[in-house]
Formats: C-alpha cells, structure tokens, sequence
C-alpha cells in the first residue's frame, strides 16, 4: 500500500511512518515527489494496519494496491467455483432458483412447485422468515414455512434456497433448507456472516443494495474466512435516484466478478426490477452476460400474493420467460 | 391511499378493485380522468393492504397519502419524548457523546473517560463488539470491552453507550450498557430491532447509510411497536458519490426529523464525516440547526488508536470543539 | 393529478383550491379521508399548473397520475420510430457506431475507418470537440476534426456520430456530421436543445449520468417539442458509488424506454464501463436485452490514445466482439 | 502520481512505462512488492498525461496523489478571495442573496426589492432565463426580466445576480447583471465556462447535482484558467436517493471547499431543500458552519409564484430567517 505524506511534513515525520513499517515487519520504499512524498509499504497482510498508518497526522491518506480479499479472488483460488447441492450444481450451467416470494400455504406451495418441477427447475425459492420495512407488512409464516417447503420440495425433487435472518435460527435453516440466503439488508450483518461460516450448507449472499462489488466479496470472505467456501453470489439491483425502477440490476457486476472471483454469481431479477414487465427481456440479458443463473419470483396468482404480487411472474409469463431463457442457453453454446 | 388504475383497464377492472377494497372495510372515492381512473382507498391501517391492491394486473400504481409510520409521529405524540438515562436528558438539552471508537484497554478508557468526565461529558461512546468491513481488522474487545466501560463509567459517573450486533447479546448489554446503539449497518436487522424492543434500555438507532429518513422512521417504529418507546435517533451520514468524505452528512434531516417526529435527534459526525478536520465547524452547525446532541469519537492519540484514528479528535481537538459548541448552545437560546 | 390537502386544512382551503382548478377550467373530484382530503384535478395540460398547486401553503404534496412527457411517449406515437441517417437505419435492425473517442489525425481514421468499414459497420464515431473535466486536458481538434471525419467517411461509406456543444456550432455540424450528439453532461442543456430541435440531422440524446429516465425522455420532448422528432436515445450508464467500473450500466432503461417512447434506444459500453474487459460480455447482453445498437470505443493503437484508452477495444478486440454481438443478433431472430 | 503495474507484467513493461515517463520529462521511482510493481511518476503537470499511462495494456491503474486543480487551490493563493461587487463584498462578510425564482413584472419586483432593500440586502437575484426540465414549463421573461431587474435595483441600490444559459448571450448579462450566475445543469458546460472566464463579471457557480467537490473546483478552474479569478462558489444540494427534501444539502462542502481552496463559498438552501420549513433551522447551520453567505428565494407571495412557490419564503418568513441569521452572524465573532 502507498501512505502519501502531507505537503509540510518533515524528515521526523517521514522517520515514523518508516518506523511504524519496520515495527509491523514491513518493508518501504521512499519517493520524493516536488510536491509530496510517498511511500510504499511492502509486505504480508499490511491492510490489517492500513488504519494506523491513516491515524498518523502527518499522513495525507493512504491508497491500498491489493484487493482486500485473498479467500474468494481469483488470484488465489484460479479454478471456478462449482457448488453441489445435493447432486444439483450451481457453477457450471445456467440454473433457475424460482418460487413465490413467500410461503403463503402448503396448497399453494404443492401447485408451484408442481408447475415448476414440470418444467425442469431445480431449485425452490420461498420467504418464510420475510425482512419487511414496515412492522405492519405480513412477516411470514415462519418454521411452519420451512417445513412446507421441506416437504414439497422432497415431493418434486427441488432444492429449497430461503433467507435466514438471525444467527439463532440457524438449527432449523439446516434441517429444512438447502440452501441458506443472506437477504441484502443483513449482508454487512457479520454475526450472522460469521454462524454461517460455521454452516455445512451453501450460502446464496445477496449483495446489498448500497454495497460496492469490493464489499460485497469481503462479505463472502467473511464467510469463507469462517469456513464456510460454498457461496453463491446473488446481484439483486442497487438503490439509485431512478424511480420507474424499484432498483438499478448491476448487470456489470456480473462480468465483473467473474474477473475477480472463482465463485459463481447469479441475479436475482425480481427485485433488481419490481416490475414484471421487464423480467422477459432482462433474463435473455443475464443469460447473454454469463452468469450463472437467475432468481425470479413465480405465484400462481399474483394478484393474490401475501407479498410482492407487482414483481411476481404468473405461471404463463415464467413459462415463456424460462424456455426463452434455456433456448438461449443452448444457442450461447456455439458462441 | 390512491389506486391508479392502467389506461386500459375496464369497468369489470374497477369493479374488481372497489371489491377488493369493500372486502378489507375501506370506502372508496372514484375519479375519472381523461386519460385514467383514480380510486381513491379511505380506512384505518390501508397500507397492511396495499400490497394486494400492487398486485393486480389492472393497476398501474398505488400512492401512498399517509406517512406509513404512526408511533414514532409527531401526530400520534405531539409532545416530544425526552428520554432519561439514569438521571441524564436526552431531548431537552444539546448533550454530547464522546469516547473511542474501540475500547481498547482499561487504562486507555481510564484516561479519556477521566478527561471527558472532567469536562461535563455525561455520555460515554466505546465500542466493545466491532462490525468490520473486512474480517482481518480489528474486531473488538467484546465483553470485556463492555465491562471495562462499565467500570470506568461508574467511577466518573457517566452513561455507557455501545453498539449490540446479534440478539442473543441482549443480557449483557442489558446488564453492562445504559444505552444500547443499533448500527447503520443492523438498522433494518428486523430480529435485532425486535429484540431490542423488549429491552429496558433506550435505544440509539444510527440512520442506515443507504436509508430513506422515511425507512429510518420505520425502523424505529418497529422498535416502538414491540414495546420500546425510549428511542435516540441518530444521523451519522449517508453514502453518495462524494470522495473527499467518507460520507456525506444530511444535516437537513435533523429539522425534518423534528417536524415529523417527537423522537430526539442527534448526529454523529465522526462517521458523517471521516476527517478530523471537518468537525469543529460542522460541530456548530449542529449546534445551530438544533439538534439534541452529537457523537464524536476522541481518543487520547489518535495515531495510536486501534480503529478509526483518522477520524478521531485528540484531547485538545475536542477540547475546543466541545467549548465552542456549548458556548453556541447558550447563545442560541437567545435567538 | 392530485392534490393532497394538509392535515389541518380548512374548508376554505378546499375552495380556494377548487376554484383555482376551475379558474383554469379543470374538472375537480373531492375525496374526504379521515385523516387527508384529496382533489384530483382534470383536464388537458394539466402539469403545466402543478406548480401553482403546489405554491399553495393548504397543499401537502401533489401527485402526478400521467407522466410529464407526451410527444415521445407511445400513447401519443405507438408505431416504433426508425431513423433513415442517408439510406442506413437505426431502429429496425442492431446497429454498430464505432469509432476512437477523439479524432487525433487523418492518418488515424482513414485507418481506423477502413477497418470499421471492411467489418460492415456503418457509423463512425469520433470527438471533435471534447468535453473534458479539466482544463488541462486535450480539448479536441474541433473543426479540423469533423472535417477529418467527412472526408474519410465518405471514402469508406460511413456515417459520421459526432458530439456537439454550444448552439453557436450548429452550421459546421449540419455541414460534416450525419448524426449529432447530445454529450451526458449537455443532456439538461436546454438552449443546446431547442437549437438543435430546428435542425434536420438526427440527434444521439445520450442520458445524463445523474438523470432518470423521466428525465431523459423529458430532454427528448423538448427536442420534439421544438420540431426535431429524429432522436435515438443512448443509456451511457449513470454514476453510482461502485468505484471498480467508471459507471453503472442501467439495462433495464432499456426495456423500460421501449414500454415507454417510440424512439429508439443504444448502449454506449465504453463510458458505461470504462473498462476493456468488460465490454465483450456486456455487448452480448445489450444484443439479448432487445436495444437497438450499441456505440464502443475502438483505437487502433488504444496504447497511445489521446483521451479514454483505457476503455477502448483494439481492433482485434472490437472484431470478435462485433463477431460474437452479430452472431448473437442472427440467433435472437429464432426466439 | 503513482502507476500500478498488472500482477503477471514483465520487465519489458516496466522499461516501456520509465520510457514513456522519460519522453515526457517525468523522473520515476520503481517499488517492486511481493505481488505488484509500482512507478512513482514525478514532474510538472503529470496529471496532463494520466491519460497515456492508463491506456498502457500492463498498467492496472493510475492513482493521483495531488489534486488535479492548482489555480483555485489554497496551495496556488493562500489568501483567501474576497469579490467586490460594486462595492458590496463577498468573501469577508455573511451576505444574503434574496429574490423571487422568476421575474414575473415590474411592480412584482419593485415590491419585493423594496422589502430586501429595506431589510440590508444587498444583492438581488431573480431568473429571467430559466433552464426547465419541462418544455411545457415557465421558461422565463428573458432580455425583458433582466432589464426590469436592473431598473429596479439601481432604484434599491442592490447587485444584480442571474443565470445565464448559453455563450450567446454573453452581452447582454455584461449589460444588466453585476453577478452571473451559472446554473447546476451547466455546471460542466465547459463552452459556457469557457467564454465566461472571458467575462469581467463575478461568476456564482453552482455545484452540479451529481457533481463531486473536485469536479466542482475544476470548473471554477475553467473560469479561472480562462481568465477570470472572481468566482463565487455556491453548494445547492446533490441527488439522493432521499424523497423527503428534493436535493440532500451537503453541508460539509462548505469548510471543505475552505480547507481545499480560496475561493468564497455560499450555500443556496431554496433548491438544497425544496421545503420553505426547513431553510430557517438549516440558514443557521449555514451560518455557524462558516459559510460566506446564502441564497433564499423569496416571493411576495408564493402562492401566486409563476415557479417554485412551495420552496419560496414569504416576506414574514424571510424577515425572521433574515434576523435570526444576523444575529447569529453577530454572535459567532465572539467564538
């Protein structure tokens, strides 16, 4: 990393920053500007001190060179990436992760899940423990959720992804589900980071919506640093100014990722949108773009959905949203 | 709330959205326009509902007319809450909040909790359990953290404030803290604010660094509505595109929060800002716009702090932020 | 629209609304609730008022219902606009605009547009008169520039895409340019607008990095507005936080300008990214997502560009992704 | 500035980056890491250059360490700025700039200059061109407005300040205005700012909605590099994604821009907010918080305002935002 010195420092100062380097183990290499000086701090894991360098005053600022993540990048780990769950993989072919977006009754699950299984989805999307800005908004149905989904899952033969809130329900998440979302809003949440580390089951982490890639792969370093490697990064859209939008989907993130990181990453379009209308051609986007997979919300009625009805495909529309999709999976291929 | 209904939807449409609204127990006002038919939704909690009405292929949009907070509002409690902690007011005089970013030994908040107490500081800041970006930095003392404030607290006679990151912490913060912060990370953590509306202890909720003041109203609603009233808000900046700060403090949520809320309100500028030198003046702002209070981080040598020292006053430093901000405090009252 | 009444309004507040709204010969409708009233307000032209509406202290908020912009909204225009540019079209088939991002000698082009042109593109790009952040930087060679381009471009049958920015140069550019940009930074540039709503080249109305989408086809209205109706639309990416790409890609603005506007709609990938690697997958993604051609960066020798080559694709670079992109548009037809 | 080499670039890549480094004149450091190289890159006028070093295929990225404006900086001109006007002075004195939004007609202005004049303020602003997001909008009086604002404040002895949209109209604000004003949409219209630097008149320039601190400083750096040194910075609000207020004030721009430059800096809380209840709490910050003055839209009244009412004070407003400033003005020499 690089510590730039302020314009009116002295050689004393200069001799502490030096110092400091030297107590850490580090080595430096001076560069004296005509307006400022610099110096360049050399050595392993110098970003566990980036912030005492900051703290001096004589220092102007200091410029990291390194990514900050070593676990989830590329650089360490050259070989993608492939998470089987169950005998389904996510890594090596394009995968839908469908469902309502909450368990609303094991009715309504069995005929989703029929439909979707008839299709040829794999995995089974369902919220039973439901994030809600309001306290006022329907949180869900809870364990009995998970255990609707269990069973019709096993029925149909799908995988159950669901969202996970707090590190104390993680017994029942690896009882009853495959695997275990982190929701957007608790992706900088580190204890739960941290318990599911500890998991055995692979971690779907949405990207939060006011987060930068860096820190949304620190994030799954986090977890990988905890022992958790199965992780499969979610896009879901980021907060911007834009209105007609619910979101703005990051489709570069994509790409962008795949530079940076062996592990695999999908997008979830229901919520980078918020409109259904344009989930169709977005989809075609994200298979064009190489990812590895899409995350959209089906309800066999959406006008009757205990919760993101607006966002949600009925069953025609995800019918012709996922043939396209897989047809223009096997076209790619001669690409 | 009012239902927009899309340009070419039918009679049957609008007969199916009146229904819909007579089954939940709401009148409706119907307007025809040239171009599009409004309907407007009139009855108690209508925004529980509004979901269902989104849903419909038939509707455009549905926009909101209420505020959807109701506790936390000023129209609810027109009187403002001034919350005791142990003696000491939030809400009826400008107070300070100041301390390290981490405790980091027991000598080390002996020293700043002495100077602090020593200048009339009453609230004392520190954090024990540290949410960090990247899980190689410094993660806090945890309990014994807590502990060691504790003690100090009580010898200098000051309030402990510090930050709870996961539920199941909640008896030793209830035991350890005379303030319990939820983070600008944790604030829409459901599971936490639900948690800490069962506590005793009042509440310092920092505004999400991505969230609307409306979102931050709503998250200290929850907290009220699972039975905790004693709540602080706190602005601590939000993230823009801005690069010379860490931040971009929103000053101009303090007298909004004011009009809307009977919550007090405070800002935390050393987070707001990330730069020692921006927080004398802004300091007066605060004073000025008529805040409850703020939060800055002091450490006896900031280039020896374990987190956060570049942001971190040093004695002196606060020392004259903390005089010429009381001094502008008496003055206001004459204005 | 609708004007929402403040909490405490009085019946004459109600009045001196309604008669306003009839004093302009709008249609009212009342709707009492029990905590706001409302009045929706009809009649043509109506927004041109709202401002009026909204001056009134008795007014809380008024709410749009229609969107502002009419002549480039589909309701007024349904059949998709295509832009004839001298026998080559844009809006029925994908179109490539490349070219380097400034004109640095004739040399250059010639060589540059003997590629392009032996690919089957068919419009050239190239900055004659550049906008840049400082004033130090290159500023184009201006006319000398455009004149470059004409010569050229008519040697290899191209057409020329060039950014204009000041009314005062309208003549030169109706004289050597085909097509005439409106750069991001001019998208708000009202003068710069209603100057060119009077000419009869086509305008390239790229997005402004911080505009919505309403906003952009705003910026649209005025150039129809003012008689010019042949406008494409360029989504150039917006500015976010990210800090790893130069901005954010907004790809759903494309499905969402085609919901929306007649007018047809391109990806500029280079400033959308800023980065070469980067734009090959994304090309594949604009192709997939339905827009109707896209506008990247190509430098023989990007090594020593004058400006941006850091995000433009060498020549063998830009052939296999031109390749891979046509391919890709063959294949969609089967969709 | 600071060249990262790529991680896999060899010593042929490092001979070509100290050659080009040399060409230019540019002494170079080389610090060799365990995982990078970097080049130290010292010399006049490096940032000139960037460019041709990032476009380098084994250059990750270019990292600047000085800051890319000189003329505006504190460094350049320790000495702060201070800007007659006709003898009123901007700079050493908190001024108020007052005036309606639009000039409407002639006995409008006359009465409301006639307030401000009566209370001691010294400058008069008023629109006559008016950038409007809406072709369908109040676009203005024009020549007409300006004539009619210079009449009356000759009669109040008060300076005029306008915005000015295009290079073309240059004469006439030389002939009418004692300010101009360059507007948040122009703020990087560098043809504008290129012909006002040519101008004898002060400039007020306004910080661009989606503008950073640095991009803002480097337009003032157009106008000065141009030839004009008399510049008036003005903070108005950025976009957020905030709803409540319709820009978000960052108030931390203003001992920012002190710290970083010499130039006068005021803030215009009318367009900061867009809520006439929150610029009396938010005109004190601005005081307390050092900066040169402020602007308020004031309308006689702002019912009737031909734009911008819900923002403008009436007189009674402003004469209590107005002394309640001043003597806070008065009261700040005493800290």
């Amino acid at each position: 990393m690089i510590v730039v010195m302020k314009q009116r420092s002295t050689d004393e100062d200069l001799k502490k920053v030096i110092g400091l380097a030297q107590k850490y183990g580090f080595e430096t290499n001076v560069s004296k500007g005509i307006e400022k000086t610099i110096v360049g701090i050399i050595g392993d894991n110098v970003y566990e001190r980036k912030e005492f360098f900051e703290s001096l005053t004589c220092v102007e600022e200091v410029i990291p060179v390194l990514k900050p993540f070593k676990l989830v990048s590329k650089e360490f780990h050259p070989v993608k990436t492939v998470i089987d769950v169950g005998g389904e993989r996510i890594g090596d072919k394009f995968q839908f992760i469908a469902g309502p977006c909450s368990v609303e009754s094991k009715e309504q699950m069995e005929r989703e899940t029929e439909f979707l299984s008839g299709l040829g989805v794999k995995f089974l999307r369902g919220g039973a423990f439901k994030p809600r800005t309001s306290p006022y908004a329907f949180q869900g149905l809870g364990l009995e959720g998970l255990k609707i989904m269990k069973d019709v899952s096993e029925k149909y033969e799908m995988k159950v992804v669901s969202e996970m809130m707090a590190p104390e329900d993680l017994a029942i998440f690896e009882e009853y589900a495959d695997v275990i979302q982190v929701g957007t809003r608790n992706m900088q949440n580190y204890r739960l980071l941290e318990t599911l580390g500890h998991s055995t089951k692979p971690i779907l982490l949405k990207r939060g919506f006011m987060s930068t890639v860096e820190e949304w792969l620190l994030a799954a370093e986090y977890l990988y640093y905890h022992g958790n490697s199965q992780i499969i990064l979610c896009e879901r859209g980021i907060r911007t100014f834009e209105k007609y939008t619910r979101n703005t989907l990051d489709i570069s993130s994509v790409p962008l990722v795949k530079i940076l990181s062996h592990l695999p990453v999908i997008v979830d379009l229901s919520h980078a949108t918020g409109r259904r209308d344009l989930i169709h051609p977005l989809a075609k986007a994200v298979v064009a773009v190489g990812a590895d997979g899409t995350m959209i919300e089906v309800h066999e009625n959406p006008e009757k959905a205990l919760s993101d009805g607006q966002q949600s495909l009925n069953f025609e529309e995800f019918n012709s949203t996922y043939n396209d999709s897989m047809q223009l999976v096997k076209m790619m291929e001669e690409i």
